[in-house]
This record gives C-alpha cells, sequence and structure tokens, in this order.
C-alpha cells in the first residue's frame, strides 16, 4: 500500500479532544488507502516546561540528561494518539525514536539523522497494522542514549520517514491553512499560495515565514520529499493548504512568489577600515565566535586603502558585536575609525524563482518603493531573492507597496 | 566500592527544590564512600496526570501504550536527578529501564522482573562514575516494548537492583520516617520500631501500613536485602528510620510488634449454605471473578448438612458480592438461605514473629478487648498473626488498648 507521512505540531496534539481531531484526519487517510506514518510533537507547553526543569536545575546542563527529560514529551503523545486511533478501530502502535531505531549523531539536542532503518516498521504493516505512530524529533546514539534534533526536528522527522519509506507525501498540520504571499496581518491582500519550490520556501522560512522548519525544507528538497502545509483547524479538500514541491512541478507562476520581512534588524557600519587581504575573516571571525548572527554583509569601497563595511543582526546582538568589534580593535586585529549602530531598520526581500529568468525584478523593486518617497539603505541580491534594509516605520506600506507592484494578490 | 541503593518516592522528588535536597542526600552517602544507584518515581501527582489521560482515551486501553505513556514520568524525573547531581560535582548520569537494560515479562503494566543484567552499569562504576540515577518502575519486555511494574513499582525496582548489584542496603525514603507499632493519629503512644522483621512487614504492609509496597518486601525477603525506610524531610543519622531485615538480625524483640488496623470492611455471612466437596469453590470463584477482594474467610458448621460461611471485603465491593453471590444462586450453583451483609465492621490485628515462641497471645489479646466490652465477631490466625472483626466504633478503642496490654509503647 502506499504510504503517507503526517506530522501534528504541538498545537494539534494539544488536548486530547486536538488528539481525536487529528487521529481522524489519519482514519481518513487509511480509509483511502495509505499505510500511514504519523510523527507527533510533544503537546503545546509541555516542552517548555520539561526545558524550564532543565534550565533551572543546571546552567551548563549535560546535553545527554536534557535529551533524556526533553523527549519525553513527544513520548507520551505518541501514546496517546496510537490508543486513540484503537479507540477508532484503526490497528496502530507507537514508536519511540530509539525503537524505531532512528539513529542520528551524537551531538545531542542538536543530533543529525544519520539512518532510519525501515524494517521494523514496514514488518508491522505487514502484519497488519496501518499505522506508525512516531515520537518526533527523537533518536539514538551509537551509545545508545536518546538524543534530540532540537527546536523543529520534529518537521525534519517527518521529511526523513517520508525520505526513507519513499512515501507519495509529506503532510505537516499546523496552526496556519498554508504559507502566503506575505503576512497576512500586514497586508490584507495576502494570497495563499497553492504552490511554492522548495528554493522559495528556503528563502521565506529563514527571512522569518514561520511556517516549516529550514533544515526540513533542505532534507525535503534533496530527497525530492512532496511536502504539504496545512491546517489542523480546517476541514481540507485535496486542494487545501500549500504544497511545497520540485520547481518542475509548478506548472506556471509568477515571478515573485512571495514578499518577506524582518522587523528586528540593526545595521552596522566599521567606518574607514583599513584595507587588507584577510579583513573580512579579521572581522566576521570575531562576530561569529561572539554569537552575532550576521545576515546581510556589504562592503563600499569608500577611500584608496580604506573601506566601509556594513553588516545587519538581530537589534539585540548589538551589544554583543559592539564589545567583539571593540576588543579586536584594541587588540590591533582590526583599526577602523568608527562603529555605527543604527537600530530603527527592517528588512524587506522579493522571493521568487521567476526571477532568474525575468529580468527588471529589481529595478521594480527599487522604483515602487522610491515612490513612496521609501529610502534604501542596504541591498543584497542572490538568485532568487532582492533584500533592502529600510527605516523600520516603514515597513508596512513597503510590504504593501511590493505586494501591489508584483501583483501577488492575483494567482498566475 | 561498596553499593547502596537508596529509592525516592514521587513526594520526595515532587519539585526541583526537593529533587536537589534528595540529591544532597545521595551526595553524602558518595562522599561516605558508596557507589549508589538511586532509583526514582515520577514527581508526585505527574503519573496520575498520565494515568489520567489513558484512560479519558480509551476505555480499553492497549497496556503496551499505556506504560509508554506512563512510564515518561520517571524519565523525567531520573533526567533531572542526574543534572542536579552533577550540578553538585558528582559524576552521574541516568538510566531508563530499556538502558540498563531492565528485563521483564510481557505483562504490561504489572510486569514482573525477569533479570537485571549488571554489566553496562558497573562498567560505568569502573570508569568513574559515582552514581547511576535509574527511572524506577519500568523495564522492557522481550518484544522490545516498554513495559511498567505497575503501582509501588519502583519500591521494587530498588530491591531488585540491590539483589543484582549485592548492594550492602537500599534505603527507601518517602514521607514517613519508618514503621510504627500502630498508626500515631490512632494512638498517642505509637512508638517508631529501629527493626521489624521481614515477615512482620509483609502483615503490617497488607492490613494496611501502606509505608512499602508488599512484593517489594517478599522480593527482599527472598533475596536477603537489608531494607531500610526513611523520611526525606527530616536529618536522618545512622539509627533513622526503620531496618526491615532478618529474624536474625533482630537480637531482642518484643512479642508482638505492632497492631495493624483496616477501618473499610464488610463481614458477609451466606446463611445455610447446603454442604458438599467444592463448596468453597463454587462460593469464592465467582467472587474473585466478580472483582470482590475476599480477606478473611471463616467457616462455621450449623446443622447437618448445612454450614454458614463468612467472609469479609472492602465495604465498597459489597454490593459486587451480591450480584455475584445471587446469580450463582439463580444458576444452581450454590444454595444458601440468605445472605447478610455487616458494613459497620473494622479489622484490627496484632502482629509479631515473638508468637511462634509465646503461648497466650491470643489469650492476651481476647482478654483486653472483652475488658472493654468490646465484642469479637470473627476470628482468624495466622502464625505471626491473629486478626479480629469489631463493630467499627470501637476501632480506636481496641488499638489503643491492644497496645497498653502488649507495652508496645516500650522498645524490648
Amino acid at each position: 500500500m502506499p504510504i503517507l507521512v503526517m506530522k501534528f505540531g504541538g498545537t494539534s496534539v494539544a488536548t486530547l479532544d486536538r488528539i481525536r481531531r487529528a487521529a481522524k484526519r489519519v482514519g481518513r487517510e487509511v480509509a483511502n488507502g495509505y499505510d500511514v506514518i504519523v510523527i507527533v510533537s510533544a503537546m503545546s507547553g509541555k516542552t517548555n516546561e520539561l526545558v524550564g526543569w532543565v534550565e533551572e536545575t543546571s546552567h551548563l546542563f549535560d546535553a545527554r540528561e536534557y535529551d533524556a527529560v526533553v523527549s519525553s514529551g513527544e513520548q507520551v503523545t505518541a501514546g496517546l494518539m496510537a490508543l486513540t486511533l484503537q479507540e477508532m478501530d484503526v490497528p496502530a502502535r507507537s514508536w519511540q525514536g530509539w525503537q524505531v531505531p532512528l539513529l542520528t549523531t551524537s551531538a545531542h539536542s542538536a543530533a543529525r539523522i544519520v539512518d532510519i532503518p525501515t524494517e521494523n516498521i514496514a514488518a508491522k504493516f505487514g502484519e497488519g497494522m496501518r499505522v506508525a505512530v512516531v515520537a518526533g524529533f527523537q533518536g539514538i546514539s551509537p551509545e545508545g542514549r536518546i538524543t534530540t534534533l532540537g527546536r523543529g526536528g520534529s518537521d525534519t522527522t517527518a521529511v526523513a520517514f517520508a525520505a526513507a519509506f519513499g512515501a507519495e507525501r509529506c503532510d505537516i498540520y499546523t496552526d496556519v491553512d498554508g504559507v502566503y504571499t506575505t503576512d497576512p496581518r500586514v497586508s490584507t491582500k495576502a494570497r495563499k499560495l497553492d504552490r511554492i519550490a522548495f528554493e522559495e520556501m528556503l528563502e521565506l522560512a529563514s527571512l522569518g515565514a514561520k511556517v516549516l522548519q529550514t533544515r526540513s525544507v533542505e532534507l525535503a528538497m534533496r530527497y525530492k520529499v512532496r511536502l504539504r502545509v496545512l491546517s489542523s483547524f480546517e476541514d481540507n479538500d485535496e486542494h487545501a493548504g500549500t504544497l511545497v514541491c520540485d520547481e518542475e512541478d509548478i506548472v506556471e507562476s509568477n515571478v515573485v512568489a512571495g514578499v518577506a520581512f524582518s522587523r528586528d534588524e540593526a545595521k552596522m557600519t566599521l567606518i574607514s577600515v583599513a584595507d587588507r587581504p584577510g579583513i573580512a575573516a579579521a572581522i566576521f571571525g570575531p562576530l561569529s565566535e561572539a554569537g552575532v548572527n550576521v545576515d546581510m554583509i556589504v562592503q563600499n569601497i569608500s577611500e584608496e586603502g580604506r573601506t566601509d563595511m556594513t553588516f545587519s543582526c538581530p537589534t539585540d546582538q548589538v551589544k554583543r558585536a559592539q564589545v567583539a568589534m571593540t576588543a579586536a580593535k584594541d587588540s590591533g586585529e582590526i583599526n577602523y575609525h568608527e562603529l555605527v549602530a543604527d537600530t530603527d531598520v527592517a528588512k524587506v526581500s522579493v522571493v521568487g524563482i521567476g526571477m532568474r529568468s525575468h529580468a527588471g525584478v529589481a529595478a521594480k523593486m527599487f522604483e515602487a518603493l522610491s515612490r513612496e518617497g521609501i529610502n534604501i539603505k542596504v541591498i543584497t541580491t542572490s538568485e532568487i531573492k532582492i533584500s533592502v534594509l529600510i527605516d523600520r516605520k516603514y515597513l508596512e506600506l513597503a510590504v504593501q507597496t511590493l505586494h501591489d507592484a508584483f501583483e501577488l494578490e492575483r494567482a498566475s
């Protein structure tokens, strides 16, 4: 029988009632003729409770013990989901990570999946079991200890199972009903996308569309797993949600798929840096060590032998960046005239695989912003994305303007 | 290094603060030169929450899923305890049942321990680990699924570990500071016993002194594990608590060790039962099937070919017993004149290994009760116990009277 993977996040299994609703969806897919692998998260709030206990117990905690404690949340949901399915006369059983076994590296609390042997679960499907309920987010290390994959690891678990079992599709049930052209809270014209390419989803996810965990999208792209995002709280027909898929599966599409943004950005400029080979490493090495997540980087030539270096990072990391740069200057590793921080900026990006073949996207974007009097402070581009930093007060206006300019309210 | 097993019940690990207090006790024993195996229960209330979810999900639940869900409580405490010990610079790690592995039968939710291979934990002790924190109450079946040992299974886990590792002692930390000659709430003269024999403890436990789970005492008796019951909430010196030990280790003792009682008893009499071989089985078979926990049984000869059969059971099972007996009469399996239920009785027992060699204990007991005008309704005796049913209103008086009569306020 064809295999379907269905993943339910924390809010979708937050109560026994919601587990029952999720189980009904699973039951319908079994009736449709699928053998189903269900991946569950912990009931929402549970993981935070467990993490809170660990952190209160120990500041520099042993990640192996952290994993043993935190993985228990998914274990509970998996058992309850299996029981609920059995109540509905659907042959089901639960599997914990180590029982599958889902083999991972030993990097506790941020482990990577090494392999998912399919024999155990496949054998049970052969005996008539119709649903394997698997505790998400966890596995077992070569040392035989429980590992966790880090936050969002349940999405990754689901995609990895879909790849290992050659599933027809991987359905991710969550609290939103799909991926939108932009945040509906910012633009009322935001439209749900029926399909989106893996590459676009990656750019949108890392830019703040918090629907799918980035790693799970990367994995799906690598193994060509058809990924569908849809809501736990609505009745879904076959066109529900958003299918994240290979570029080839998208017959026709807009040049730009969506407008992403990030409100919480700071722009920092090192003015008049003494330019020499290796200067970038000398700047960004210390920043990385200080835990500063640098996003955009732009280098401008200013005068002979000296340059201005601009980068962006989350607002709450500005202090850390300043300390690191001052230290690097004091130790003589780098030399600059001044460090200027602008904490009142936001980032807006347009994303779309159509850009590759359509010239003029950047021009159209800059023109639209300029028409509204929005000054662009920094620009970076990649193959399918153009990002700009602007004053934060113009963020909503910029998103709405770009959504209109690229006619995103209309399906292609 | 000598090995000590320390078990902490649910109230002793109910909060992070209490876990810290328990860890300090463990740290002291490590400083005393022991390698310690700590057995932990779930934080109090957690198991009930999990069981509640399972029962709400499914009435006739799959016990394998029940075990997967319910065992998670101990898993959390084990991790937190290991982290707390590490914070105190005590080398520790947690072990779940399946990691030890604690091998059990497949009787889910009431599994029996089959074996505890000591290699894995012993190897870690060899590498310098000083404390193995083991999640109590759980193991793994031959099929590779998580099993639980049933309520109170953490005590049994502790004793089984002590037996497997040849531990010097098994300390059970709980919310009482030892075993008393009777319930201090009933007699202010109740005295804590320094030592008590396994056999006495078994009789006291099954009669309502809910300090230790019966199975754990049986196991300790079989493997001669020295068992100490003591309080988590007090400072304990080396004479703290009560040592449950072999009869031979009790140098001198009172004839009677304690007075146990059970308030919630009902006396039921089948009057004028047609007597024939197998009549007892015909009566108690259906009672057992109906889930009636029959305690005392007394048969009186009343007239030629007929007999009166009296038994006791918990008050809330009277209805069930009546239904079962009426059905057995209607189906012709048994024949009796009348079924009389007396739900206003209580049971009082005196227990002591000294009885074996001292005649006159029964006479002294009956005389003391009679002096107070307390009528005895049923008597049963075993080698080290004499139990009587009396009117419930006399219960407190009877306990105090017997405590005085056998001079239990004085140590031998």
